[in-house]
């Protein structure tokens, strides 16, 4: 490939670890990118709030205005800042002055992916965004490309390490979440404010990147159902573990088809059981793993860290490398997708299946009551568990699929049952056959 | 996207399994395509040896003159007769004269790739060949274009659903492999002619492809080194199981660095023992799974279907939409990229380690004999297990990393000693840190 062209100017803005790991990688080898971009890689500056606190920055490249790098003479705009304004603003202004984009920011592209899409399409110019899923495991160019012919059924997967780590610790320790949560906070697997983790935004922002590719419809955080993992006690643990079952905290995208043929979305990110035997149940914390199901495929596993700088860095710099040659060669990176416009499912409606472990008297006739229950909100019953325990008894009961509102309110007329002394766990149960 | 335009005109030769797939697909949902692609895709003709023969295809579309089909009114040609000839020269001609080329055809690929990427690259069109290895896992765009900014170390899968079905049973039964393999041929997971799979041709010609693409060089099928499963022993399996162990045949490309800092690629194909906790260790027959090792995206696994009609389809179709899409937006896809230009190591030199079982007397001074042989050829041993029975002691060797041909010399010492009384078992160690 012939490189003997005018370099592809870059700006980075933001410089924590990812951004040192581009800039140190860019830099490395330099040969590497130009032959396999076609064109020199320059970065042109750099954009930090405390120019002062980035010694490893060559100072010449350091600058606090981003406005005025994104303004100057650059072609790439590569966004690590997070967060959403002046993200937004930036790479708005950044798509609207011809400038391609490359962003690893999950939450902006969950909230204003769209806007950002139709800027880059006014512009003919790029958006990539493949560090925004999952960091160094390439999963959003194979969903939006390589299975760009195929019908995706479902996307389900453990894409946040914090949340990984506090319920694997939880389930090793048989500790709390409260106190498993301290000890990730001060072994740095949580952050001072673990708000965006625990309560699963960060997954649900992912979620909502994942389902509008998968299913070719805008969807945004606020469409995905959210419950994070702070509700998860030693009790759920234990209640899985009887059943050779673990614990973990999802994000799920489903094509949903109702009786008529209709169809709709969910798109969800709740804790729930899986069997040990599963793929995902074995996903480490540094990990993360997804899995894709589609018509022709079948079923497809992507593994790989979710996180950390060198592992995110990689994830941007082929996504650098994509928009590069595609200015060198005159070509697109794939728009967006979202032909298909199909309805997102209220939780409520979303076909689930739930686990009840149950404390009941150990008397006749509990195990009919607490089943005619189920049966009077039209929930068919899987599997049974009983197990007497002097005057007690412990009940687990696993369902079939109903909507999600109708297990609900089976639960609460069953925990109202005068023979039920408690409700140990109610769980949803995934990646395993209805 | 507007898609008021012409239609993309697809010529498929070959209708088999794969084929009859891709049209299904196509045709059950055009306005699918056409809103992905931004055209509507038209198939114009279906080239088969006898036309007579396929009443799944409207008559119309059918014909027997490849040549014709392909020197008609299309856009993209889709290659599924596999072979090298007529293959070759017809997408070369469908190359040459203006069209892009999407092809599963590994066995062409490995030995003509560079002709064809040359090919398209003077007339300016694509060449995409997702499905020729690991059928729907989305691993090739990884590597051409995820991980482009990265630096790959290696690539490790199971790629060949034959040899994997074969020693999973093996393994299951305790019997031989002339057994396993006419069992495999009843059962249709073994061709009448087995040779491609159980030699590891069919591996070796997707070791080329991985490691042409992760390594930026040009290698071939040729240049892989290639030992098949038929040497493979009930005894061998025994001696992985008791270490806790399992037989996989594996494609392995991987760059070395020797002393000096020199770089080349080793490329190979052979049975190895891998831990039974290792991932790949649980890779079913239908299953494909491949490792990937980068400097900065950390270790990234890729698992799915890596056989059969609808999964093949769906890479198919996948590239039938990247190649339409720059064809409506005026891009292009990756070209070869053969920079780096790697010497390719030869076996004897490239660095593994071998674990090696041993029938030995039960007498003093046998484990300092066998082991001094190791340590006259500079071979450093990692794991030794003795254990006697009787007049006999079973004596298991680990070494550490040296080169291959170091490793054999050192075996065939060891089995000239003579209070060695059989050499059970000699099977490369892979999966595990050295």
């Amino acid at each position: 490939m012939n490189v003997n062209r005018e370099p592809i100017r870059v700006a980075l803005l933001g410089c924590g670890t990812v951004g040192t790991e581009v800039l140190r990688l860019l830099q490395d080898q330099p040969e590497e990118f130009a032959a396999r971009t076609g064109a020199p890689m320059q970065v042109t500056g750099v954009a930090v709030r405390r120019p002062d606190k980035h010694p490893e920055v060559p100072p010449g490249l350091l600058t606090a205005d981003a406005s005025a790098l994104v303004d100057g003479d650059v072609d790439v705009v590569v966004e690590l800042i997070g967060g959403i304004e002046p993200a937004r603003s930036l790479l708005l202004r950044a798509l609207r002055s011809g400038k391609s984009v490359v962003t690893a920011n999950k939450a902006l592209l969950a909230e204003h992916g769209s806007e950002l899409y139709a800027a880059a399409d006014e512009a003919g110019v790029d958006i990539y965004f493949e560090a925004a899923v999952a960091g160094a495991i390439p999963l959003l160019r194979p969903l939006r490309e390589s299975l760009a012919g195929d019908r995706i059924h479902r996307v389900m997967g453990i894409v946040n390490g914090t949340t990984n780590y506090i319920l694997s610790e939880m389930d090793a320790t048989g500790a709390g979440y409260a106190e498993t949560l301290d000890e990730a906070g001060r072994l740095g697997y949580a952050e001072a404010d673990p708000t965006a983790d625990v309560d699963g935004f960060d997954a649900a922002s992912k979620a909502a990147i994942l389902a509008s590719l998968a299913f070719h419809t805008r969807v945004t955080a606020s469409d995905v159902h959210r419950e994070g993992i702070s509700g998860v006690t030693p009790g759920d643990l234990a209640a899985a573990r009887q059943l050779d079952r673990t614990v973990k905290l999802l994000s799920i995208c489903e094509r949903v088809v109702d009786e008529d043929g209709g169809e709709s979305v969910s798109a969800r990110v709740h804790p729930a059981m899986i069997p040990s035997t599963h793929p995902l149940a074995r996903v480490g914390d540094a990990y993360n793993a997804v899995f894709v199901e589609a018509e022709a495929a079948g079923e497809l596993m992507f593994y790989g860290r979710g996180a950390g700088g060198a592992p995110t860095a990689s994830a941007v710099l082929g996504d650098l490398v994509a928009v590069a040659r595609n200015r060198v060669v005159g070509g697109r990176g794939p728009r967006e997708s979202a032909h298909a416009k199909l309805p997102v499912q209220p939780m409520g409606k979303t076909p689930t299946r739930y686990h009840v472990s149950l404390d009941v008297a150990d008397k006749p006739g509990v195990l009919s009551q607490v089943a005619s229950t189920f049966t009077d909100h039209e929930v068919s019953i899987s599997v049974v568990r009983q197990q007497g325990r002097g005057a007690d008894a412990s009940l687990v009961v696993v369902t079939h699929t109903a909507a999600d509102e109708a297990l609900r309110s089976t639960v609460e007329s069953v925990a109202r049952l005068p023979v039920v002394r408690d409700v140990v766990s109610v769980m949803r149960v995934e990646g395993e056959p209805s």
